[in-house]
């Protein structure tokens, strides 16, 4: 088995101004490729402070992977730091700087003497090649042990590692023969965790395997987890507990993927041929972002309507005055209106439609904040349902939008 | 200055399944009191690796926060091994006992024999009262030295840290008269990573303080960090360096807290009463999203179309059919079109369009993938810029929302 350690490098993590999303992301990637991540550790910016947190996790690791600290600015502290760690001098990468230069022509910018430095990189080091922004990563190999240095911009580290840091340590993976871990994620939808469960019952099928439980707004995700000689054998075992699963919660499994609800419902539509228009008002927007972050979203996503206000709900989605005078613009009536009206307005197969009280003001005794009507029109039908996900606006947001597109995905399926 | 580390402890956080946002909270949190952070951990459920942790960090901390480790299953080993570690035994605690049952009635679920378990607790530690759950934090005091063991659940591990950790160690602070840092961010726009630094140019001015450039996509912030005695004498440092960036790079200052262009822009829009629509092609809604981030964005707000189809653009937006024919959906005549007509059709006093090409397909040789045109309408004028964002669909959305915004900011200016 590969071990690995993680280490991000960055003052405003370290004292909390921003969330390590790097290390889910890297963490995720490495135990997919098979590997055992073992520690994460969060430091700040600065030489020594690396150089001791090396020295505590090299014993324990095969693989390191650092991240930031490659920036052009002062505090920017990774290449020095691993230069004298490891007894090397930074030389001028011609390539690198020609990879800086077409990113600054391209942004019509101008290249300045910090960027240049961003070429400079350890000498033993092999520089990995960063298309989407200045600071190169490097991979370093000391003694048989691997040390990879990120930058620390999340786009630019996840354009590394998918390009240089997978196919690498997969190849380890099989030069070395290394016994693996593998995990397979089933998803479902319209459960709550201890029913789910309850459903699932004795654990003994199990056999030496794991299997986790991760709820989140959008279903409880079932992590199964076994290891094995290679991946053969690890998707047997991974397979026979897989469908004693079935068997027991069958009904509830969305997918037997870590493929969330958008790119299930993209699917069934692309494959449907049906396409969706929205109408939003406190999501704003959201419920078309989500259902267009999967590429290829064109063939089904025709628009929609973000009606904020009520002059925007009664003049451009012509849903009645009275309506809205007499339920409310949080109400059944105006959500199924809402809907109808988008799929009609827009052509589309599917119009869905959410209105609520995001917060934190604007609640009243009889609608609270956190009330949330979603309605959902089709050729055969129209219905609407009513929520209440609670007082945090941006959780409000968040549920508001899973729950439109688990409703969307169950007419569907 | 009271030195901290945190070890977060679970096997879904080290495989990358979850983000570790209780690290950032805490972090944050003891940030604020003027401690410093210096280390974060995380390590997965087992007894063993919480103690070698543990051996690593004290040396260098006054304070150690773990969280994790607290439930009522078996790999729940944080108590067992703090026990061991401390030399101490589990004793049963009625108090915690009680508050766990008040949770179970209030939820009408039975108690069971492992959720009474939870309420035994190491003899040498202080108990932390958990309202919202039912596992107890506990205070342990080793040679001057303070642990705290929170439960991972962040309502829980948030309630405990409000009421416990924050006053206990704002007492130490106090009892030990130690000194504290003190942060301030200053938000600028418009302006490079690089050429802000070379703007700034010498860092002799900050005399033993700190200045960070944190870049997103929403332009670059620069914290100032100052070590004092308190918080009078530290306010008086942060003004003097704040006065130094002003004068060098005022113009690119958009505030100075840690508002970000979309509050604000919201700020401007409600002082100037001023209304907003907007029309959204590749971003399908993530616009109207980022200007309702704010409570009271229906102040500004009215709403928008997500045209993300032709169809859409002609028929609901009324872009002339021969414009697009023409000059294509991603140009400067369509980003025109749109801002004008959505600012007519809504009639709000701002028209903001997007219109390009998100990827990572549906780019050509004169358009290539990241090409984008937004488009800004007024009573005053109407005008398009043209962008290249790369080749990420992601960055694309995020970045051609950016500007957007920052384009309306300097409208309000």
């Amino acid at each position: 088995m590969i071990k690995i350690a993680l280490i991000t490098i960055g003052d405003e993590i370290c004292i909390g101004q921003i969330v390590n999303t790097n290390a889910a992301f890297l963490a995720w990637e490495m135990t997919k490729l098979g590997c055992d991540v073992w520690h994460h550790s969060t430091i700040k910016d600065g030489k020594e402070v690396l150089q001791k947190e090396l020295d505590k996790l090299i014993p324990g690791s095969d693989v390191i992977i650092i991240s930031g600290g490659l920036g052009p600015t002062h505090d920017d502290m990774t290449k020095p730091a691993l230069a004298e760690y490891f007894d090397d001098i930074l030389v001028f990468h011609e390539e690198s700087f020609q990879t800086i230069k077409e990113i600054f022509s391209r942004r019509n910018l101008e290249i300045s003497e910090r960027n240049r430095q961003q070429a400079m990189l350890p000498e033993s080091c092999t520089p990995l090649k960063n298309e989407v922004g200045t600071a190169p990563g490097m991979l370093f190999n000391i003694d048989g042990k691997y040390i990879f240095s990120l930058p620390g911009v999340p786009a630019e580290l996840k354009h590394i590692t998918n390009h240089s840091v997978i196919p690498f340590i997969n190849k380890i993976i099989d030069d070395k023969k290394s016994d693996i871990n593998i995990y397979k994620v089933i998803q479902t939808a319209g459960i709550a965790e201890s029913n789910l469960a309850d459903l699932i019952g004795s654990l003994d099928f199990l056999d030496g395997a794991s299997l986790a439980f991760l709820p989140n707004y959008r279903g409880v995700r079932l992590r199964i987890g076994v290891n094995a000689i290679d991946k053969n054998e690890g998707n047997k075992k991974i397979e026979k507990i897989e469908n004693h699963i079935y068997q027991k919660a069958g009904k509830y499994i969305i997918s037997s993927s870590d493929e969330n609800t958008v790119e299930k419902a993209a699917k069934l539509l692309i494959e449907q041929g049906k396409t969706v228009a929205v109408a939003e008002s406190c999501t704003a927007g959201m419920l078309g972002v989500a259902l267009t972050d999967v590429s290829g979203s064109s063939a089904y996503f025709i628009g929609g309507m973000q009606t904020y206000s009520n002059e925007a709900k009664i003049n451009q989605l012509k849903v009645k005055k009275d309506t809205i005078i007499k339920f409310g613009a949080v109400s059944e009536q105006t959500a199924l209106e809402m809907a109808r009206n988008i799929r009609n307005i827009f052509n589309s197969d599917f119009g869905i439609s959410i209105t609520g009280i995001a917060g934190p003001t604007g609640g009243s005794k009889e609608k609270p904040v956190g009330t949330v009507w979603i309605g959902l029109s089709s050729k055969d039908r129209t219905y609407a349902k009513h929520f209440n996900f609670g007082k945090i606006r941006s959780i409000n947001r968040e549920r508001s939008v899973a729950s439109a597109i688990y409703m969307l995905l169950k007419e569907l399926m």
